[in-house]
This record gives C-alpha cells, sequence and structure tokens, in this order.
C-alpha cells in the first residue's frame, strides 16, 4: 500500500499537480474487483490482498473521486480507446504476464458481468486433470500459458537434466531462467529454448481458441509481458486460432498483438477515470 | 429438409393456419449459424448440413418472414422470455444434450458476436490432452459433458469388462446404453454407473466454473435431455460451480436446471419470430 501511495504522489509531482487538480485516481489490480463495493476480492497472485476497499481507501486519502479496476480490464479499455480495438464493438482483451488477465468488450463497451469480475478467462480449466490453482479451481489457462508457467517449464526442464545453453544461466539464477532468456536461447535454436516455447504457444492458442468459439469476435488484442516475444511466440499460437475454431468464426476474427504494451493498462485506467467509472 | 417441411406443414394443419398466417418461420439449428446470411454453416452433429441457407430456402417455400438461430440460443431466449432466466439480464444457458449448446444474455439481450455464432461453448478445450473433436478442436467439452459423452463412457467400461447391471441392456443394445439406463443403474446403486455419473458430473461442473470465471453471470440455466437424469447428474455439478470459482463470482450466480426443459428452443424460436428476429 505504501508502495501504491509513493506512485500516485511521484506521478503528481512530477506533472506539478494537487490530487484536486484531477479528475480522479483510478487504480488497476491484478484481482477479480468487486465494482459494486471497490473492493480487492481476492488476488492469486498478489498474497495478502483480499478484501481490500482500495477505492474508499485512496478517495479517503487524498480526497478526490477514486475509482478501482481489474488490470486487464483496463488493458481491454485502454486497447478500445486508444489502441488496436479502436472502433471495433466485440473484442477481447487478454494480457499474458505473470498470470493471464481479460477484458471483454461487448457492443461497444466493457463487459462486467453481475459484479464486475467477469473476464477471468486466466482460470477457465483448459486441463481437467491438470494442477491445482492457488484460485481453487484445476488446470487453468494461466498455469500453462502465462509467464510464469512458462518459466516454470523450462526450469523443470532444466532440472530434469535436459541439454540446453540455458544451463548457466539457470544455475547461477537460483534454478530459474526468465522468459526473455528463454526466447533469446530459442532465437539461437537451443532446443529446449524452442521446445518450451513451442509448449507456451500451443497453450496461448488454447485459451485463445475456446475465446473465440464463446464470444465469436472481431478482435482479440493480445497483451502483457510476455508478447516482448514477438512472432516465434505468438504466430503459432495466432495460427492455432485460425485452425481450429469454427469456419464461421474463424473467418470473422483477426487475433493482434498489443500496440500499446505496457501503457494499455494505464491509459485505460485514466479513461475510466475520466469516464467517472462509466464503462 | 423433408422431414422439417413434413413438421412445418403439419404444425400448420394442427392449428388449421396458412403459413401467411404467421409471424413467421423460425427454425432452430443445432449448427453455428451464420445470422447475416441466414446459413447453417457447418454442424458437427449434423453431418452433410454445411452451408445451407435454411432462412432463404423456408422463405422462397411458404412466402413468409423467415428466421433462423442456433437451437441452443433460441433457447436461450425461451429461458429468458418464458423460464428460469425471466427479467433476469446477465444469464448463460446450457444445453445437455447430442452435443452441448450455448446461449448467452447480457444486458437482458442475447450476444450474438461479430457473425451470429457467440456461444459455441460445447467446443472449447477441456482436456489440452483430449481427443480430436468433429469440429476441428481438441478435447472439447461436450466430448466429456454431453449425454453422447456419457453413454461412449459407459459403453467403453462396458467393454472393458467392468461389472454392471447394465450388461444385458449394453449386449442387447448392440454394444450401447442410453443415458437413462445409466441414471436408472445408478439410482439402483450400480457402480459403474455410479461412477459413469460422477465423471459426468465431475466434467459439467468444469465447463460451468469456466463460464462462471469468464462471465460472472447472475444465472446459469442447464437444459437440455440429460436433465431428466436431475439432483444425481445436477447437483454435484453445481455444487462444483459454487466450490471452484472466485469467490465474488461464486457468491452473485444460481445455477438452476431449466423449467421449461424441451420447450425453451420452440419457444424460444417463436419469440424470435415473433420480434422479427431482432434480440
Amino acid at each position: 500500500m505504501e508502495r501504491l501511495f509513493a506512485v500516485i504522489e511521484a506521478v503528481l509531482n512530477q506533472a506539478k499537480l494537487k490530487p484536486a487538480d484531477t479528475a480522479g485516481i483510478c487504480a488497476a489490480a491484478a484481482s477479480p474487483i468487486d465494482m459494486n463495493t471497490g473492493m480487492v476480492t481476492n488476488a492469486p497472485n498478489l498474497p495478502g490482498w483480499e478484501a481490500i476497499p482500495l477505492r474508499k481507501i485512496i478517495k479517503e486519502k487524498y480526497g478526490v473521486d477514486a475509482f478501482l479496476i481489474n488490470d486487464a480490464k483496463a488493458a481491454a479499455l485502454g486497447e478500445h480507446e486508444f489502441g488496436a480495438g479502436k472502433g471495433i464493438n466485440n473484442l477481447i482483451c487478454i494480457t499474458l504476464g505473470t498470470g493471464i488477465g481479460g477484458g471483454i468488450i461487448t457492443g461497444g463497451g466493457l463487459y462486467l458481468g453481475q459484479s464486475g469480475a467477469a473476464g477471468e478467462v486466466g482460470h477457465m480449466t483448459v486441463d481437467v486433470n491438470g494442477p491445482k490453482c492457488v484460485c481453487g479451481n484445476v488446470g487453468c489457462w494461466e498455469l500453462f500459458a502465462s509467464g510464469t508457467a512458462m518459466e516454470g517449464e523450462a526450469a523443470r526442464r532444466l532440472a530434469g537434466g535436459e541439454k540446453s545453453s540455458l544451463r548457466t544461466l539457470f544455475e547461477a539464477g537460483g534454478h530459474q531462467v526468465k522468459a526473455e532468456q528463454i526466447a533469446e536461447a530459442a532465437r539461437q535454436s537451443d532446443r529446449l529454448a524452442l521446445s518450451v516455447i513451442e509448449w507456451s504457444a500451443n497453450h496461448i492458442g488454447t485459451g485463445l481458441v475456446n475465446l473465440a468459439n464463446i464470444f465469436n469476435p472481431e478482435l482479440i488484442v493480445v497483451g502483457g509481458g510476455l508478447i516482448k516475444i514477438g512472432a516465434l511466440l505468438l504466430e503459432p499460437a495466432f495460427k492455432t486460432v485460425k485452425q481450429r475454431t469454427f469456419p464461421v468464426i474463424s473467418r470473422a476474427v483477426r487475433v493482434v498483438p498489443s500496440t500499446i504494451g505496457d501503457d494499455a493498462a494505464i491509459l485505460g485506467a485514466a479513461a475510466f477515470a475520466f469516464n467517472k467509472g462509466k464503462v
């Protein structure tokens, strides 16, 4: 919480603004949000963040209108207002990072669901025989298709003794390798790295196919840190969507990487504040 | 096609109406529909039905307004207008039968997607290592949670030699058993039958959890032939939704069986015709 306040204050100082000069302050959090109450409910990837009334806390601390939105929904708003999704009415936005977030635009507006928590696409089961997820479900998409999953798969295989140019990094890095290191090794034709990227791309494709068959969207925008790996990861995943969905759905959908990258959620959160929390 | 015409004419004769006396004729088909063109595109469970301009065929044959809608979407409209979903704005309707269909109500209206083919929830992958589906995808939900899947699982296990009171029926029935026979045997405490029902319930629950986490709906209505089995099948599946979804989503959702059963799609198709194809 202290870090959050420090960031808010640094941004205000940098812009030479007082809180009262702003349209409001919007926080975008990597958690299912109860938008009716403005609560961070329970964040699988933020241990300890459970039932935190963040909207009220910010409002009271700074004396301004405060807003709270899920980070992936903010990214979807950002893509819709400023990015690859401008002017598109039926749009799914996915962020591949530590976990997988989702934001759904239907009829030109953000689809929130009953409590404002719709879009938890990272927690759809894609492997009914898969491991338990911290969210309470099993075999969730983000256990296979997030950055964390990619790094975990590489670490498992390195720990299992497979040959790879990543071994030195793995051992120096506390038996971990980073997604960007895997990508770099893959570009140098390292067999393990290429195979891990293929594993990830296959699983990314699986979830995108599910979303395409469910939503028949005009556009799927894929963002998040993992897309920095580029075509090596994304092209096979996007091709899977074209190949495995129903023809009538496949013909209608474009799948593209984010054009505004890490700014998507920030821009979307700003848009949310300027719109006074209307979507 | 001849059978379809015969049904249309039988209904008209029974009601002593001419086509021109009707608000129109609506066909509900178990296929992804291109609603822009009025085509049955490709029906995984209706071999040979591919790219059939059914709306135009009916319109030309009977000289009336004709409408075409996916059967599960018609059922969702039926539940929303006349059934368990009356007055509910965010609603998912699932039909468990030969396959699994889906209809999505958002903001009080049917969500169609870009070509009118949204809601193909039976074709989301729930087992990334699962078998190929006729739709072109792999490990689809309907391969595990439909009536066909239940009967297939029972037949596989009977063919594998497991003990069961179903064996006589299985052998007399051309090495097949029907879902209702499995249910009846389960009610008599047959171990194989109980285990198959548990297998099905688990897989039904898996897909419902996915849809709940994606849509944060107020209501999920489960219809289709399989629900005749009742609480034995549905209660564990519904309980799974409550247990495995995010708390904020779990608290918001009710999961109920259809109250209008097989009439849902017929009533929904009628509503679609009376509304002149508006949703």
